[in-house]
């Protein structure tokens, strides 16, 4: 059992949990909890299993069988609080190996529905859209190299193990990937209050990609001037914006809605 | 100038930042930000404002007239830091007295288009809902009292100002108030995985009201019972439930869809 903080495999979680860096050298991340633990078990990435002292005998009885397969170490429940992101941590984590996709596989995806993220910055926007593509069954995300790390804790959390179920690539250039996708012959919306076309008068059933900006500054005008056609969420009100996660939901809503119609 | 913590607002407003009570008491709640402040004067809501010593001066400027009429402090900088709720305090604040609606006026709005929330609990998720609410026109927000405070500084910033443009109220019994709608001639549709009919396969044009449920929960058995009929949204892949605040916005934004057509 582990009982010290300068335990080297609790410093290196910490480091994990905390630095972007760390991740991107390593290429691996944390993930909490048991239903994560279990996803990163059946979709062979888990590196290396933590479970708390307290939490031991649920754990062992949840996992059954696969326990003995996977190396595991167990941690005393006050040093398991240091290497938890949570304010109630259930007691169980996992380092895991990153799950990589190549942009070309994304765009050859045969659903042909994109969702596009230029710098967008807040974690929890970030998981919730990874959720949210899970459910309205889009081919992949593809973000700006700028846009917030996809292994930061929160945003791992946040997509509810979608994370293990989507496809999501960083690129350079967003730029370069709209130009591909309007080589392909799909089109590709960027969303702006100033937007041309409601976003449900647009036909989305042939195959298509939409653009979520940064969320104090929307769409950057190189990205915004590539794109194909602009869209707009129609607001009653005096609100200047909708929040970016619900913005990307509406419309990949409104693509799925039209695809079962 | 303030420059002491022991200041007898500073004490004040750091209770009106943490205790849901102390807002309840007083009726009051902290707005932070310049455009929030805006709002509350507009509103004519707004109680006292505080400024940070270096915010003073691009305050000034941008309240302009309007700070001769309204009661402030000027903050030190180190004790503002301590009444803000943000990592980055913009260096604005303001104690606001809480809107308040009668229930009877949220049910007799013409737009007939209810939110109604089953114990809540994630303020992000309450902000969001409430700014969707504004921007897809929807009549307000009825919410059982065990949901999230609205005055929380989490939900408060996350409306983006539409708490001070939606109407809301809390109520004893969720159950009373949909019946009150469904005696009206409106439906009361709740969301739910097992819901019989797709959420866009409904006519919301003559008026209804949607439930959204707990996070980790759902809408509780006894208010599932008293809704009219059943919704769901589809999902795709192994994903068990949507966000809280995207299931709303799809929701309100099929409603919109309909109204628009």
């Amino acid at each position: 059992m582990i009982t010290s903080e300068s335990n080297g495999q609790i410093k290196e979680l910490i480091k994990l949990q905390k630095q972007a860096r760390e991740r991107r050298k390593t290429k691996k991340f944390v993930a909490e909890g048991i239903k994560m633990v279990l996803e990163a078990i059946n979709f062979d990435k888990l590196d290396k299993l933590y479970v708390s002292e307290s939490a031991f005998d649920r754990t062992a009885q949840r996992l059954g069988d696969k326990l003995e397969r996977i190396p595991y170490e167990v941690v005393a429940d006050n040093v398991f609080k240091q290497i938890s992101d949570t304010v109630t941590p259930q007691g169980v984590l996992a380092i895991v190996n990153m799950p990589e996709y190549d942009v070309k596989e994304i765009l050859s995806d045969e659903r042909k529905a994109w969702v596009l993220l230029d710098d967008l910055r807040d974690p929890g926007n970030l998981g919730t859209i990874i959720r949210t593509s899970e459910g309205a069954g889009m081919s992949g995300v593809i973000m700006s190299k700028e846009s917030v790390d996809l292994f930061n804790p929160k945003v791992v959390r946040s997509t509810m193990g979608a994370i293990f179920r989507v496809k999501f690539c960083y690129v350079e250039s967003l730029i370069d990937i709209i130009e591909e996708i309007k080589k392909s012959g799909y089109d590709v919306y960027a969303t702006a209050m100033e937007g041309s076309e409601v976003y449900d008068c647009v036909d989305y059933t042939k195959g298509s990609a939409f653009i979520i900006g940064n969320e104090a500054n929307g769409v950057s005008d190189a990205v915004f001037e590539k794109a194909s056609k602009r869209i707009r969420i129609p607001m009653e009100g005096k609100l200047e914006s909708l929040n970016a996660a619900v913005s990307a939901a509406i419309i990949m809503y409104e693509m799925a809605r039209q695809k079962r119609k």
